[in-house]
This record gives C-alpha cells, sequence and structure tokens, in this order.
C-alpha cells in the first residue's frame, strides 16, 4: 500500500481551507475572551480511567487505547475534552467561585457514526463551572450564538429540550432500568405504537403523558400544551418554567422545541440544545451542549455546569469562505533599501515572497497582486496586472 | 490511582499559561504568514509505515503505536510533523515550482531524552520544499530568527553546522557501516583519544582532518582555520564556501560554529542550525532545523527541502511572560441598555465578566480593573479601587 495514503476518515487540511479554519479558531476564542472565559489546555491522552469514567463511560468505544511504555497502563487518546476539562475545575483549579473556561483542539475518533464524517474533529468549547441556574445556561446560550456570528453565520435556529421532562414523568414508578431504557428508545425514535405498548401498565396520567410527548415538538407555544397535557409535578414545572424563560431571554434566533428528545440523555442533567445555522436555506446542526451537574464527581468534586462544544472542520463547511488575502511579490536580493524594504510591509501585516533565485518564472502560489519593484533609487509597491 | 493522576511527563496547561502559548502561536504563525509560508493541518494519526519511512525510521522508539479498529492496521500517533508535510509537498500539492509550508500542533512522544521534558510538545515549523540553493537556508534562518523576535526574545545566538564536512573526509574510503558510525559516535562525543585508535588506519590527510575537527568551534574565524586544517575537496569547500556566505549574511544574532556536531546527521543532508533565546543571560536551545533533500522521495517525490521547528511550550518558558489584560466586571441583567452596554465593549475587544446572581461577592478570576454602572440612566465604565 502506497506510503502517502491515509487511514479511513482521517485527512489533511490543505492551505486555503487551513488558513480559514485558523481565523474561526481565533474569532471564537477572542469571541469566548470577551465573555470572560479562560483558555486551557489539556492533554491529548490520558489514563483510561480518567478519560472513561463519569461522563466518559459513553465514549469507550470512540475512544482509541494504546499503552504507556513508562507506566504500562492503559492510555487513552482523547475523543472528547469536556470530561477533562471538568477535572481541571475539580482538581487543578479547585476554585470556590464560578469557573468560565474555553479550550480548542483536536479530538480522536475510533470509529463515526456518520459516513462521511472525519475521525479527526477539531473540537472547540466553552463551560461554565458553580452556577446551578438558568442564567448560566443563557449565558452559554448567547456565547454559542456569539460563536456561529463570529463565523459569519448570522442565520440560527436553536433547538431545545429538557430531559428532566421524561424524568418528571417516570419518576417514583418502580420500573426495571431495561423497561426505562425501552421506553427512552421508543421516545427518542418518536415510535407512537411501541409506546402504547410499553406503557399499558403504567398509571393513566403518566401513559397519557408519554403517549403525548411525540406530538410536544415545534414553536415556543407547544410549552403551554406541554403544561396542559403532561401530568403536573414540581420538576416538570421547573422544567417547563425554565424553558419558557430562556424563549423569552433570547434573540436573533428561530427556536424550536422537542420535548421528547433524549439524545444525551446519559450525560444532561437539565437543559440541552442544538444550534444550527449556514448559508441561506442549508443550515446545518453545528454546536451541541446542555447542562450537566454531575461532571466532575469523579474528580473528586460534583460542581453544577453548563457548557457547548463544536467542530471547528465542521463550522468552516457551513461557514462562506473568506476573501482571498492578496501578497506582495518581491525580488530576492541583499540590498539593505530592498530588505528594509520588505521588513517594513511585512511589520505592517503585509505578506512578502521572496521570488528565490532560479524560481523567477514560477506562478505565485499566494495570490500575488502587487510587485515590489525598484523605481529612482526607492522601493515602490506596484499592482501587478490581473 | 485517582482519576485525577495524569501519566508521567504529561501535563495540563493552566489558563495563564495557556492563554501566552496561544498568544505565541498566533504572532509566529502571522510571521510566517508574513514571508509567505501557506497553513497546513496534517492529521494526528496516520498508518505507521508512512510515519516511520524515510526520514522518519529514527523516531521508531518515539512513537506512540495503536491499532486502527476499522482497518485493523497499525496507525502512529505523530513524533513529529516535518515528514507530514513532505507528504503532502510530494503527493497532495504535488506542486513544481517552489512551495513554502507552515504548520502548528501537538506531537506526542512514547519516551523523552530530558528527564523534565514534556512528552506532549506544541510543535511549530516552517519549511521551503524546491529550492536547493543558499538562499533558501538564509531565509529558513531569517524566519527562526524572525520567530524568536516575534516572541519578544532579541537576544539570540545561532549555532550553524553542516554535515557535508564529514561526509567530504570519509568520501571514497572503503569503511564499514560499522566504523562510519563509530568514527560518527567519537566526533559527537569530542573523543580525541577513540578518534585517534579509529583513524590509525586512515589515509594520512584523513586522518589529521578527523583530529582536527573536534577543535574546529567557535566564531566564524574558524571557517579559515577549517579550509586551512581539513583535507580539500569540492564538497568541502562548497560546505564551508555556504556557511562563510550565511555568516556574512545574518545579523541580529551571535555566530558560533561545530564543525564536529552530528546531530541529526541521519536526518540532514547540508546546513544544520539552532537557535538559542531568552531573557538576558539564561539562553536556551529554542529552534532546530536544517537541509534534508532526501525527505519526500519515499512519497515518490524527492524535493530539496530545507525547514526549523520548535516547541510552543519550551518557548512560552523563556520569552518573558505577557502583561495581565485587565477586565470589566458587569452586573447580570436583561434591561436592553445594559445588554448594549456589554454587547458594544465586547465588540471593541474588552473582556466583559457578568457577575451571575448568587455569585456577587466572588472574587474575580480575570483581573477586573474596571466596572459597568449605572448613573444617571447611562450605563459607564469606572475604575476599580487596586
Amino acid at each position: 500500500m502506497s506510503a502517502w495514503l491515509l487511514p479511513d476518515q482521517i485527512a489533511d487540511v490543505l492551505p486555503s481551507e487551513a488558513r480559514h479554519i485558523e481565523d474561526l479558531r481565533r474569532a471564537l476564542l477572542d469571541t469566548a475572551r470577551a465573555y470572560g472565559y479562560e483558555l486551557v489546555i489539556p492533554p491529548m491522552i490520558e489514563h483510561l480511567d480518567s478519560l472513561l469514567t463519569g461522563t466518559g463511560e459513553a465514549l469507550d468505544l470512540q475512544t482509541f487505547k494504546l499503552v504507556d511504555q513508562l507506566s504500562g497502563r492503559s492510555l487513552g487518546l482523547r475523543a472528547d475534552t469536556t470530561p477533562q476539562v471538568a477535572r481541571i475545575d475539580a482538581h487543578l483549579l479547585n476554585r470556590k467561585s464560578l469557573t468560565r473556561l474555553c479550550y480548542c483542539g483536536p479530538v480522536l475518533h475510533a470509529r463515526v457514526d456518520r459516513p462521511f464524517g472525519t475521525r479527526e474533529p477539531l473540537q472547540l468549547g466553552a463551560e461554565i463551572y458553580g452556577h446551578a441556574g438558568r442564567e448560566a445556561d443563557l449565558e452559554i446560550l448567547e456565547l454559542a450564538q456569539a460563536s456561529l456570528a463570529a463565523a459569519g453565520l448570522q442565520q440560527q435556529t436553536i433547538d431545545l429540550g429538557d430531559v428532566r421532562i421524561v424524568d418528571s414523568l417516570l419518576a417514583g414508578l418502580a420500573l426495571e432500568p431495561a423497561a426505562v431504557a425501552r421506553i427512552h428508545a421508543a421516545l427518542a425514535a418518536k415510535n407512537s405504537a411501541e409506546l402504547d405498548l410499553l406503557s399499558r401498565e403504567l398509571p393513566a396520567e403518566v401513559r397519557s403523558s408519554l403517549l403525548a410527548l411525540p406530538e410536544l415538538y415545534g414553536g415556543p407555544e407547544i410549552l403551554a400544551e406541554a403544561a396542559r397535557r403532561l401530568r403536573p409535578s414540581p420538576l416538570l414545572e421547573r422544567a417547563l418554567g425554565d424553558l419558557r424563560w430562556l424563549a423569552d431571554q433570547l434573540s436573533g434566533a428561530n427556536l424550536s422545541f422537542d420535548l421528547a428528545d433524549l439524545r444525551g440523555y446519559a450525560y444532561y442533567t437539565g437543559v440541552r440544545f442544538s444550534l444550527f445555522g449556514g448559508q441561506t436555506g442549508r443550515l446545518q446542526e453545528l454546536v451541541r451542549g446542555g447542562r450537566y451537574d454531575e461532571v466532575g464527581g469523579v474528580f473528586g468534586r460534583k460542581r453544577p455546569a453548563v457548557g457547548f462544544s463544536l467542530d471547528l472542520k465542521e463550522l468552516v463547511s457551513a461557514a462562506a469562505a473568506p476573501a482571498l488575502q492578496a501578497a506582495i511579490r518581491a525580488p530576492w536580493g541583499q540590498e539593505p533599501g530592498l530588505r528594509a524594504a520588505i521588513a517594513g510591509l511585512r511589520a505592517a501585516g503585509e505578506t512578502v515572497v521572496c521570488v528565490l533565485p532560479g524560481h523567477e518564472h514560477e506562478v505565485d502560489e499566494f495570490h500575488c497582486n502587487r510587485a515590489l519593484v525598484a523605481q529612482d533609487g526607492a522601493w515602490l509597491v506596484q499592482p501587478l496586472a490581473a
């Protein structure tokens, strides 16, 4: 097999896309910084125990394993940065106060669910630790919106759900974990026939609530409908109240709700959201996040947490390509005036490509629309014919 | 063992250092861009064959191995980015003209030679493909100098050598590879007694040259001394001529030469260099590079190449810490005037930290030297007492 062949669903990123990714990386990290999020850089490898404890267990199949020669222990290549950032909050920083953190770096997946997905996303995310209230949920949602806007994606849809809604309906029932799992699967598939079958033995109010759930998706109006049709409880009321409040506060995006949605159920403990963005008419799911208050417990410190993450490689495919930055072509030479002119242009932010001896007749790889030329003893920048 | 314990010589990077690394990353990639270097992002994992062929063979012991579930093939976690960039130049871009590329990302080392070194350097580098002349060597050296200067390290020393010097002395002799390796080892250790022993059977002129080599280190004056003391040949003359020419062209750094140096011998084919920089009186070796014209052959296309790389985590330890960026503390609220004031400050590049309800009396994690306060119906930024 050829040495240049890469593994399946692994690819190089070539110059024009790499530059766009770098631009987005900076724009999004600057946005997070403007909101007061501090950057951390967790390692690419950790002990498998650390990566797969707590919230990480679902990641087992996705995680590449390797052996540490120094210790003989099993290591994992990170498949998600969130458990690492929770570890940093819980153990290394160990602050009592609210902590805002952000990160950006590659994660690796041993397998992917989508046929054309990459096994090496470039994950960027932000998290708030230490605040259990909906104000933190709102800040994270607004930061996610600002992040898409920073990538030039003004047209946005936010899809919201809350795992507490299903939890509130099943609370207090003596159900086997396997029975709960079957109900969850039927809800996730919006399979009403199966739900009908599974809920026959349940109290009438629970049964009618479960059968109503798959129909409870749409705009903010379904929140009132949910309050009418679902079995009332303090937990349900809190969840619906928080969603209503978020809907009132959020601006600049279409909102949709799906109360039967259970994606990330093992992980989230409250509100769950996705942000869709893209060019007109082609919105992609780009950001996923929510509240996961149990995270960090395995590292000795359970703190409320809410956050989001996205894949910059996915984001770059949805964002409009940036304008080509034009460069200046300069001759090669050691004449001090030429050297000074080149250094001055570079210091001013210009790209100056020196034509090395023997390469005078090559096509520029950068888009050079100007040239540095000697005229009357001075070096001047002049436009090049297109 | 505790879940928060990291593997040996693997560490998290916490906020203040992470921010400094991000600043340096941007400054250095911008510098490379100003010189016309295009960014590429090779993957973290590749088939082991690709990573360890050609120039990569010496990296075998340093490379973490894993298995690809999708194909059953052996993968490696990259320990060096250079062979990947050579592959991109040779195969993916496949340009006839000169190509300038740069990159920045983590590399992983299964073991390290230094007791306190990290096993996860953040490697940044730049390469020119397609130019065999010393003008490309000079451009790479100047870019390396500009990179250290961009990190605030003005005080620099460049250490230069050239593997062609030793090659020129041993050329034409019928020596076994093992005998050559012993001579290389003795030169690397500057072990004159061993050299004396190993060179007894060699022609007198070669012998006296080999014995002179360990003394040929110092300033540019040793180049003339080398021309007098070493066995003359066209290859020696070219190597010394190129070093003399580089010494004449380079400014802004102390130059030192070590003609017996053989570091990276298996890799380099011409000039080899290190750049030292740091705060006054504590210079560290930060940049390593040279010419490696054989690279890319294994990918079907042997092109002349010269480049350098450095570890941003090492660079950050040598660079002066940046000034703390001061932030603005703002109250939490949904009042439109407050929201607009916060958005305006953030858009202007300020960090605005909202105090979420219940956290009014916490110490700010960001250094807040100003606060947003309501006064006469308007929101104003006011200084905070230190």
